[in-house]
């Protein structure tokens, strides 16, 4: 089959970024096939033959940032890391070094997901493997004395995870938004939480914390 | 002219309520001025004597908004008032009593802001204000002696803001999203923050925090 030699990879990746192109452009669903395919320089007939659908395209969008998500934690879990060293650094790949695009085009698969059950599935998948995955490598990281979070991991990593959907909103919404300016506090707040300044939740009485 | 006096302000709330509705069901892109017309029940003749484009509705959404936020803030700002027990009051209502389709809206009209310089400019309009009236409310507890932040109060209440982002994404976008099992350490976090246990930013190495 085409799709699975060489070829159909750098097509395959191709037409995801044509889409992407598309998406941020002119918004999910005003894109239509015809403008994905043209945008990757391709027939509508071809194009069918890798992605049958706008829905099947949004998978393969989210197959392959959870992919890259993989390798950016791996990149993480090296022993020895000074956790915060390395995550401040995923932080930056993440919301500096990627461009503004990204922001928007997550916006459009947001929007998308809020009544598209694909799309939902998609999202909601992808933000439960990252409260995952985070939630171990926390774990690992706490286990090797590099960090020494008061509160539960789980809950630290869906705060970050929390956290990093604003920045994507403000990144994405805010025309002066400069992420050198905010990023910097999202990362001290993130450090806090890890090092175990903010102290643990109360379940009783979550917002009676006295200094 | 009518849309000054009572009923022309009972009809704009009805056209702004009806056209919540139609957003969240079919999209910003999608609904049409006679959409709007027909949810609110009037002729679309009539629509356009209150809002002449989709882009005016989104203004008085967005004014109606402005508005509610600072009656919230204005109850915050009582004399005597406990800040933490005040702001979880207004954490519960905003993120909690509000259906999820207030957060669907806001994730259109997100949308929207990053290819509409109208609805670009209310957004950030909007996000710049709600972090100035926020400023001005932590700088008023803190010198009155309810909070005790560490963190200059500008940067908190951005953090804050980021946080509500990032939480009306989740609600929006995850289906099973429970904003009763979730709030609690959001709270929990900017308690933390208002209360001094998240230290102040250095400027020249702001990763670099020790427990």
């Amino acid at each position: 089959m085409l799709q699975t030699n060489q070829n159909g990879v750098d097509r395959r990746t191709r037409i995801l970024d044509a889409a992407e192109t598309c998406f941020v452009r002119s918004g999910f669903h005003r894109t239509t096939m015809q403008d994905v395919a043209a945008e990757a320089g391709m027939s509508a007939g071809n194009l069918y033959r890798y992605f049958p659908s706008k829905d099947a395209i949004v998978a393969g969008l989210s197959e392959r940032d959870r992919r890259e998500v993989a390798e950016s934690f791996a990149v993480m879990d090296e022993a020895g890391r000074d956790f915060m060293a390395g995550f401040a650094e995923l932080g930056r790949r993440h919301f500096e070094d990627e461009p503004r695009e990204k922001a928007v085009l997550c916006l459009e698969i947001w929007c998308e997901a809020t009544r598209n059950p694909t799309c939902a599935k998609l999202t909601a998948d992808f933000a439960n493997d990252i409260v995952e995955r985070l939630t171990t490598l926390l774990d690992q990281a706490a286990a090797a004395g590099n960090i020494s979070p008061a509160m539960e991991t789980r809950t630290i990593a869906t705060l970050i995870c929390t956290l990093a959907d604003g920045v994507m909103v403000r990144r994405a919404t805010l025309p002066d938004y400069d992420p050198a300016r905010e990023l910097p506090a999202v990362m001290h707040l993130i450090c806090s939480l890890v090092s175990g300044h903010v102290p643990a939740l109360c379940p009783a009485k979550p917002t009676e914390v006295t200094p």
